[in-house]
């Protein structure tokens, strides 16, 4: 099984122990890791246009293939000329496989080694995904780094069960690759609960695939974020040093400072936006709620040393009052300020690493954010 | 009674039959008329932000000073610095009196000649409005324009009713003037209902006073387009020519082209905005809705001759996915829409009325809006 003519490409540069500065090769950009990829999971990512994500130099962002597999579908999104056409983002994208959301936003029927059998969340009509299946959605959406389809087991589950997803998972992933068509960059997941010869068996049976990257799944489900550490510890010796490591759904800032110190470069979460939408704000003091009474007359803005257009133009005053109004633009300049924390915080974070200063970094930031 | 030292002023320099071309100058900038006013009812244009509203060169807005007089309340806007500073927006702003909203919003108590007791539609809580009042709250607000406490009837509404009306809109004018102590500009509105004779004598009795603009209230309540026109021929007579005329309220591109037609500068209505969030589109070829299965797979912009941000970059297949799927950008890109095309509109009224060939634009927008 020979990797396919993927145009991707990864190299690592620097290092501070086992975090990683590296940076990957798109046919649609060059994206400098550790990353954050903002989520967009109905083809928009919530409450900022395109020109604003291009504005906070977001290089890459997700998409959720499940979500566009139901609404609008995928071959009408193609027929339109891909996901990025569609969207009007040239930048790259990122899909996941689907599998996710058929676990926890789907009614899942019936799961077995051919795939999954579910029910849409929104008409409750009868889909099938398997490993080919997953592919050619996310073919036909265009994305630059796809996800195979694999099986993410509820925290906690039995070892049995979890063990025989791990076989699964394995199974599919060359599945995923025999299905691949195009020159789309191809991601295997390594999966194995909390067990860590599970893990480590996952992930030297995912390392031994020619992917272009391999994502650690099935984490931040509960699982609270010390024994996440420690199975990102237990997984991490068994990934192979030379391509990108994705840790998906992850997370808040404490999250993804422990995750780089443990080598992982890529990370994507809804948190910075949907929690700009429900009214809570990062800043480098830490995570401010507008509902709360002592912002109402307050004229500074969240985060006074903050460049984004919402902390250079905004008092905490009238942020508060737009959420407190159910304002439209109260959810946009909070997403505005939130995805621009993010994205500065892994400038920070790459720049620390450059500087052999990382450890530094990342206890000041676990001095802030300390859940 | 003097006109207080207003930096407010009006100049004529065009015309074309009765359409006016004209200008008003304020301290916060220079607006071109006919205008039209966004409406920014919370402080806010919903779902823009400031920056896109100054692209779009937008340049006054409409703000409702019963809500932010209600929330989160003048005082604290004035503390904060006014209303420019707190929504960071410093072209000039035009308040209404908030008498239109205790009307149509709040549960009205009581009217009598002192003033209006309504109780809030937020919390229930008890509140009187006076002339007073309301030139106090838009001078805390800071507001470039303020209007004058009037009462707007219902209609239909008996004569006698409408006669009193008139009455205690002119008494309370008068209390308005008195009542100023700064240096904001003021407008003193007609009111009079359907009624040729009692339009005529508001028209006089506010034309007497030394305001510097007179608005035309009490119309666009549920009368209709011909009768809405026909009390417009019958007012505008009355109405001195030195002074700008704003229509309140209004309204569709045909109401805006008839009322320029007979003499009105200005315009300000939720259409644009509020049709916008609901997926109804303002094309140069007629209303488009997004809900209309037929744009399901449509490659083209909403108006193909458009310049706006939305018609440059996205699909009416991908507007219809957004608007579908109820999705906050949706609501941004169909309001940025919609607003350039009413700012449009509006440049080439005053273009054609500089050209002299104001009525052949007319007609073709009464051609596509003939509602």
């Amino acid at each position: 099984m020979a990797t396919q003519c993927s145009s991707f490409r990864f190299e690592l540069f620097s290092s501070d122990g086992p975090a990683r500065r590296g940076r990957f090769h798109t046919a649609r950009g060059i994206v400098e890791t550790p990353v954050f990829m903002p989520v967009g999971t109905q083809a928009t990512v919530k409450a900022v246009t395109p020109e604003t994500l291009l504005g906070l130099d977001a290089r890459i962002i997700l998409s959720n293939t499940y979500h566009l597999h139901m609404r609008p579908g995928e071959k009408l999104i193609a027929s339109l000329g891909g996901l990025h056409r569609f969207m009007s983002w040239d930048r790259p994208v990122l899909t996941d496989s689907g599998g996710y959301q058929v676990f926890s936003l789907a009614r899942l029927m019936k799961i077995n080694d051919d795939g999954l059998i579910f029910s849409s969340h929104l008409d409750g009509s009868r889909h099938l995904l398997t490993p080919e299946k997953a592919v050619e959605i996310q073919e036909d959406l265009g994305s630059d780094i796809m996800m195979c389809l694999d099986e993410c087991v509820a925290y906690p589950s039995p070892r049995e069960y979890v063990e025989a997803s791990v076989g699964r998972t394995s199974c599919w992933a060359e599945r995923c690759l025999r299905a691949r068509k195009g020159p789309n960059a191809l991601f295997g997941i390594v999966q194995g609960g909390v067990h860590h010869d599970l893990r480590r068996r996952s992930a030297e049976e995912t390392a031994s695939l020619p992917f272009d990257g391999i994502a650690v799944g099935g984490l931040s489900v509960g699982e609270g974020h010390d024994l996440m550490m420690e199975v990102l510890d237990a997984t991490a010796p068994w990934l192979p040093a030379d391509k990108p490591r994705y840790l998906m759904g992850v997370g808040t800032p404490r999250d993804i400072v422990e995750a780089v110190a443990r080598g992982v470069d890529m990370f994507d979460c809804v948190l910075p936006t949907r929690n700009a939408r429900n009214g809570m704000l990062f800043t480098r003091r830490g995570r401010i709620t507008l509902k709360q009474a002592r912002f109402r007359e307050d004229p500074n803005p969240p985060d006074p040393g903050c460049g984004c257009y919402t902390c250079r133009n905004f008092s905490l005053a009238y942020l508060r009052h737009l959420h407190t109004s159910r304002e439209i633009l109260g959810s946009m300049l909070a997403t505005i300020h939130n995805l621009y924390f993010y994205l500065e915080l892994m400038s920070d974070i790459r720049h620390s690493i450059e500087e052999k200063n990382f450890n530094d970094f990342r206890k000041q930031v676990k001095e802030i954010y300390d859940d």
